[in-house]
């Protein structure tokens, strides 16, 4: 028995998509996405125009088109300047769907998008449909509000996902040509601009561009977009004087927008846009790793301490504010009001991965977790063909799935994510492979230099036991880091059968064990599930006199459609002790529980609005779900913070 | 001793303005208007351009002027349809300040502005500025929007009121005239107009100006107005066709709005916007008293049910939405978006004095006392000098009294009210006197036919105790009823000395001692103010959890100029036996009180947001103060409704 605790000093990286085959939990999830919601997104974006404008054989599309929305309710948009991104974020779901099950149609389809790309990319490798289309010649004057690096950016990621899962090039070509211009185009060089993209993204995608074709080149280019963000004279303000606009025009009043007011070394609060943080927040924490860049560390940790212990929903939902689709003030978390958009919370578990690509530690993982089976996770319904933008915690029977959205990044946001599950799941180094996430799957990796699977057997996250097994073709020799995670408070762990000793993991909650393994070696976890109430900081003012359940990894919620009552009338008081887990047939037998509660009742109250004593209450019994099931029944009251006596 | 407690038939009517002068708390409220508010009133008349729009010798104002705001700020508005309203309202609380204190230099700007609209108006008698002003020939085709009989109105009451005041007839005499022409134009007749004004008001002031010169006519008008409102085919939208408009271009939606959705005896429901209705009830129960109209009982006790059991602030504010200025859902009542206008809780309280009409009810007269000491009263700062329009009953500190608003219906109107409370205290019939509110204060009636003076000695609402003695020229026989406040537990009566029997009071909540008085004779009441919790029927989200503390008729809050915390950080548990009531000197030496409670501190939390322990709390003091006084020192937070264990 040799577990090592120190945190490792290696660089993990994620695994591809083919590395991990999806079961369980999170396989059901992606077949869903699959036989469903990537078929939803592509025809969404065939509906709204999007290759009218992408595709230079058609006629340029008009400038409003119709929509969908819930219960055959029509709005319209104007034609938008971040389509790019929408379809290249489908593309990308698309991508691992067709990784996921043989799909001939579907991949075709992908072709043919992919083929309007080739064919729309200029000489020069400039690849926007926007202003190649709709506002010809204007490239690169508006940097700040136009989305221009960003749709590249998504361009770039949903090329990487299709090589990976096809070994088809195309995309890769077209977009490895389009990032050839914008490194000649940007950099610290005289004839070349200083700027950055308004929505960070680019960043983080070439990165992964980056270590997919080995170009030292690109990820040079990330480093440059992440240093040169912030500096004074302000890239913006410049740009906008050179449009003849004035500065101070800027609709979103300040810079902190975009995270754009300093310099990223000198920010220390999480502000602004609350995707567009992240974006760069992850950017910045790949630099970190690829380039170990240490000048990074602290602002990260800063940054990383400012959200998670000031401005975080329980969900692991972010940005509270729709006005800014951002941050407020820290400890402003409104429950019913909560913004907390899909996209965020899926970009918050972006980054807490890549905070995991300089040694694990569950600082980080614990955050991923939280934000993928809450807050991004509630975004998408069970069945795959709705969707939520925001993700309030409280809901008096008014807030319900959509079928799409004016502003469609979430649909494809969800589904990339929970399609590319597996690549969050493990971190791999040279030697040493970290398993950040549980849940049935089998991956194979090269560690050490000789090829190693590893199977979970589970039913995570509806149970803590974990069965890992090794398999190997020879003797293989790398270090193991298990997550322990913080919700879990007595964790167990054996290999061959024998307790490994868990003291000395308080630091990184990971437990490592560094060995030669051999084929068929077994590493169990048991991670109990108790069900547990959470009090949030007092200076949380939505969240006091209340608490919310948890069990595992998941925030529980009361809906209407279990519970007869108003459940803000609902009073915990203790009876933790006595919830009884319940499977739930009408959400895939997913486990919920009930507890004794106390409810308040307004039978007796007699006419007067206000009397002098308290309300009766009588003895009930509450039947919690998990929180990203809520709304996939009939439409009802939903509440996560119940008040707690 | 002979008390009866019997509910009177008779109707018991308002003393005039000369009838009771105002000591102590009212006195000193009623100086400050006098010596501040109405030259404020006044001059933020002249410095709008309203008089411009009234004065036919001035040239047609212009349609945009600066307003002055709170700390210097500046908004700009139109001139307004309903300005003479503003002016009438101004000019009643001058002519109440006029009787108060001899004003020459008043005395005379009144004048002068009467002057203006005897010169204004018409050969017919016909006198709103904005129609012949602004508007000529356009009169009488938009009574759905244009606030052409409530202004005619409001310059009724404030007529009537410098009437009583100064026994000048000039403006008396224009409104009856006018009152001639608006006969002579509605009514039943088939070539009379079957219409009626979208914002309610002309009712209640027919029956004041009717009373006043015992014109019944008038009295007849006014019923007319209540019976014809909301008859089919709608007059509104008949009046829009008419105009060439489409009646569904109604910007508010509904007719629930204005409350003639339905005729007012099928009206069972309080919606719409909320001055409106309650200013509707209230010419409904005088038409009532007047006409013994018992139809009109059961939809009067139906309404007031409604707002007081369902959608009442425990301070008397009523209407919790901006967008109407209204009613929304039962038992929807939030604290801090509370819209709760200053004119909506005086006019709740005028409508329950008019429920008075037909005889003593403690039902109506506590709901009347309630809003004037908390809900309307918060309305003006200690000074007279500033107001404020919404009257929420939480602020995080950023809800601040107004040097003056866009739409200044509430400065006039909290300081006609402060001002003419002695019309509201008692209710006068032929032989018998209603006392409905104490305060210091000596009236003279006619009752019996004999001369009567009632001297109400007395420190309320600081303390209960109350001494009334009847003042006589001989013996006088009449009624004399004394409310039992339901806030009060235990009250006591003597006459002479003598303890009055209290048993059989429960249902009017009124002892009526009916005998032959004698000058000297003496009346004391005992109302022991304890310090009081009360909850909220649980059906009300924002109070769930919770309670308000009182003190005999007046609601308290905490500040934070007296609590150094984050005032929802404080609990109460218990702790009301160990109330303390102190001076609060910066508060004019009003009665605030101590109690001790707990406090939720965030000091040890620790640095995760969410921790499976509640939070820690230490032992305090919290202060508390009346809640209408609340913003009259440094801007800060303000809480009525507490947490409570």
């Amino acid at each position: 028995m040799d577990a090592v605790t120190d945190k490792a000093t290696r660089q993990y990286r994620p695994p591809a998509i083919p590395d991990v085959e999806l079961r369980g939990f999170w396989g059901e999830r992606a077949d869903a996405v699959s036989a469903k919601t990537v078929h939803i997104l592509l025809d969404r974006c065939a509906e709204a125009g999007m290759f009218d404008q992408i595709d230079p054989s058609r006629p340029v599309p008009e400038q409003r088109l119709k929509f969908h929305r819930r219960e055959g309710k029509e709005s319209t948009v104007t034609t938008q300047m971040f389509w790019d991104s929408d379809v290249a974020k489908a593309l990308e779901a698309a991508a691992y769907a067709v990784h996921r099950r043989r799909d001939p149609a579907l991949e075709a389809r992908v072709d043919e998008i992919i083929a309007m790309f080739a064919a729309l990319q200029r000489e020069d490798g400039y690849c926007n449909s926007w202003y190649l289309r709709m506002q010809p010649g204007k490239e690169w004057t508006n940097l700040r509000d136009c989305h221009e690096l960003y749709c590249a950016g998504h361009l770039m990621e949903a090329a990487v996902a299709y090589h990976q899962a096809t070994g088809k090039r195309v995309l890769l070509d077209v977009m490895c040509r389009y990032a050839d211009l914008i490194d000649r185009k940007f950099g610290w060089g005289e004839d070349q601009m200083q700027g950055y993209c308004g929505h960070e993204e680019i960043e983080l995608a070439l990165i992964k561009l980056g270590r997919e074709v080995n170009e030292p080149r690109y990820l040079e280019l990330a480093k440059f977009f992440v240093d040169v963000r912030g500096q004074q004279p302000h890239y913006f303000d410049e740009e906008a004087k050179r449009r003849g606009a004035s500065p101070d025009g800027f609709v979103h009043g300040t810079h902190e927008y975009s995270q754009s007011h300093k310099p990223v070394r000198e920010q220390d609060r999480v502000v602004g846009h609350a995707v567009r943080a992240m974006y760069l927040y992850s950017g910045m924490a790949d630099v970190a790793t690829e380039f170990n860049d240490n000048s990074l560390t602290a602002p990260l940790e800063t940054l990383w301490a400012d959200v998670t212990q000031r401005q975080m929903y329980i969900t692991g939902g972010i940005g509270p504010e729709e006005h800014n689709e951002g941050f407020s003030d820290p400890y402003h978390l409104p429950n019913d009001t909560a913004y907390a958009e899909t996209c965020a919370s899926i970009a918050l578990a972006m980054w807490a991965s890549r905070m995991l690509g300089r040694g694990p530690d569950r600082e980080y993982a614990d955050v991923m977790e939280t934000a993928f089976y809450n807050g991004a996770l509630s975004g998408l319904s069970m069945d795959g063909g709705q969707f939520f933008y925001e993700n309030p915690l409280e809901s008096h029977g008014h807030h319900h799935r959509w079928d799409w959205h004016r502003c469609p990044c979430c649909p494809p946001n969800i589904a990339r994510a929970v399609t590319s599950i597996g690549t969050y799941m493990y971190g791999v180094a040279d030697d040493a492979l970290a398993v950040h996430l549980y849940g049935a799957s089998k991956a194979r990796f090269t560690l050490g230099g000789s090829a190693v699977t590893i199977e979970q057997e589970t039913e995570y996250p509806w149970d803590g036991r974990i069965k890992l097994t090794i398999g190997t073709d020879g003797p293989a020799r790398f270090a193991l880091s298990l997550r322990l995670p913080g919700w879990c408070a007595d964790p167990s762990v054996t290999l061959g059968g024998e307790a490994v000793d868990l003291s000395g993991t308080e630091g990184t909650g990971y437990v490592t064990i560094e060995r030669e393994w051999s084929d068929g070696d077994v590493v169990t976890l048991d991670l109990p599930m108790a069900v547990t109430a959470l009090r949030a900081d007092p200076r949380v003012r939505a969240d006091r006199g209340r608490s919310a359940l948890t069990r595992g990894p998941l925030v529980y919620c009361m809906e209407g459609a279990d519970n007869d009552v108003t459940l803000d009338t609902v009073l915990l008081n203790g009876g933790l002790d006595k919830a009884e887990t319940v499977p739930l047939p009408a959400l895939g037998d997913a486990v919920g529980f009930r507890l004794p509660v106390t409810v308040e009742t307004h039978e007796d109250w007699g006419r007067a609005l206000y009397r002098t004593t308290a309300p009766t209450v009588t003895a009930g019994q509450g039947t919690f779900v998990p929180y990203h099931l809520w709304d996939n029944r009939e439409p009802g009251e939903m509440l996560v913070w119940l008040r707690t006596h």
